[in-house]
């Protein structure tokens, strides 16, 4: 089985963005029986969505896992649900700003995570790493690339499980910020996702 | 010249402290110039007076560099002052908590830190490393410990330089503790510890 | 045309729920060509679907706006959507404490407010009160009370629109525990839930 | 006796000080035996120095209340201490921005505040208003102006006592900003205002 993980590109103040050096580092590996492949994506919907869809046709995967930062965030927070609505506070790295939009129209109100969501937690938990299962993934570009990915699964029919993980800043953007924010290293998010992949893996 | 690294035993809620863990690891460094050496403070104050008076003596360090935990904050605080108050919110691992006493009688208000305090978090900022200047050690044992330290140097008239650094919580007590706060992981935090001496070491 | 404002009872270690001084103060009132009518609602998810139940037959309104207690939220939170899901992170006022079941099982995955969110919160950002728009009214009887109200309204086919506004805590309940967290004083969310007020009835 | 009240005029991105409105508004109050009289101060160290030199000869007062803002802050911060430095991370009305300057060359490190801080706390959480012993002022003109009012008060002899109580954003301020801080509404800042003058009364 295959397990895609994606990461962002950098977007609106960010000049990095860690989901892309994540998604990078995981890319090739062998996690029990699974093998993964990673994929970055466009901050911007309709190009996320076309690689995602070229992705899920070519490698079949039996899961997904959406990585992304939310700045603010102290721990790891695997969202729980996507919901159908884009309001973004910021315009994408397109310029494209919706607010109040849905996602897909006529799409329905939510998705919810098919990925084990507290069987990941509290191995992040037991592994040492803050985490929380999180009933917001924002409205921002994260939360529709979820609930885009889980419409085109529903859709198509196909088995594959689904989610996101969202990620604080790392500690060189807080430290070049200069505001009182919390972060996670590299390394630990790393961990993170390691420990997510496994989950998964073992779910599978 | 020795600079004199000083790490907390856990206290409280807490089955491990940081500063103990970082203390013991730069214990026998050499620094540019400089010899690390460590020691591990209990967390009363007489108690850690009599080991910090028997260091002085014995190792005559050019500086001092007090570590020490501060649930709650998310980045690396660099103390500017230490002021003559103990007003504990929770009593030390001896029993004691005094509510509004002098650290030492008829002492000055307060003690500036004499360590470099800007350059050393410009230093850390400039490795990526959350930090600033702080302008409250709080008033619980590590500021006591930083004034009487100071106090004492003013004293004795040596030229020894001082100065505290509080550290944020572990990711792992985070986790295992549940509520939303911030944390820092050891490498970091150890990495912060280098930068500091790496400055202090500098400015000698 | 009639307007529903529910609060809820104390719950937790809270010792009071402002939503509910609130609920009652609003009761009687005369808004524009509205009539305000309240109702305080058990913090049971069975009570209080019998009471709502009760009330929508009874007083067939055009609009429902529950008021509930967010502990930690420092704004008047606007909610703009429920989810099926009730993970309870304590129990509720009967002991119920159910981890990851859904609100109405069989039920879409979410709903998403009729009330005009965005207006709300213009208009009370306009009158100088603290609001947002908020994403998540977690997974708590707030939420499902939201869902079920919307659930049931969806099913009935009545065109009652129904949302939920997340409250601060009142300063008393801050200087009584003795903790760092916001608060908002009950003149200003009665005003608060005023405007809300006048919002619905301009747009009924 | 008479107790002074001080507030501050707006700075920085502030269109309005809450310490200026509570300060204007217990202008001559009568509180037990004492008479209130209260002044406005600019937000410059000199020009603040200048008219609280005046007031101090002129009015004789028993007790000096400072008021300031200090955004972020959730709660009523009575200040403990002040220290002998000016850091100011933003420049005053008149454009000065002092980085690590003393607040008076050559005073103390630092000067504990003469009110009875424990007192005032403990009345204003009896009162049902969240207030806490601070220590720390921080580095801007508020920390400056109750070093150098006790300063010259303990160069004077005069047995004023004096310190600095802090408050939060009013809600507008955080309605206007839009982002997620708390804040309190004035009529109970006020009302802290009258607490503590009561306290202070009482204590004289």
């Amino acid at each position: 089985m295959i397990i895609l993980v994606t990461g962002f590109e950098p977007f609106g103040a960010h000049a990095v963005n860690p989901s892309e050096g994540l998604a990078k580092a995981v890319d090739g590996r062998q996690v029990g029986a699974c093998a993964v492949r990673s994929l970055v994506l466009p901050v911007h919907h309709a190009s996320a969505d076309a690689l995602m869809a070229g992705a899920l046709e070519e490698l079949e995967p039996g899961a997904v896992i959406h990585l992304g930062l939310a700045a603010g965030r102290a721990r790891i927070a695997v969202e729980r649900v996507a919901i159908n609505v884009m309001d973004y506070e910021i315009p994408d790295t397109r310029g494209f700003q919706p607010r109040g939009e849905a996602c897909i129209a006529g799409g329905p109100e939510a998705y919810f995570s098919t990925l084990p969501v507290d069987a990941i937690v509290e191995a992040l938990r037991g592994a040492g790493i803050p985490a929380y299962v999180s009933s917001t993934a924002g409205t921002y570009v994260c939360n529709r690339t979820l609930y885009a990915t889980l419409h085109a699964l529903a859709r198509s029919g196909r088995p594959t499980r689904a989610g996101l993980i969202h990620l604080p800043l790392l500690p060189a953007m807080v430290a070049a910020g200069g505001a009182d924010q919390p972060s996670m290293d590299f390394p630990l998010m790393l961990r993170a996702v390691e420990v997510a992949l496994d989950t998964v893996a073992g779910a599978a």
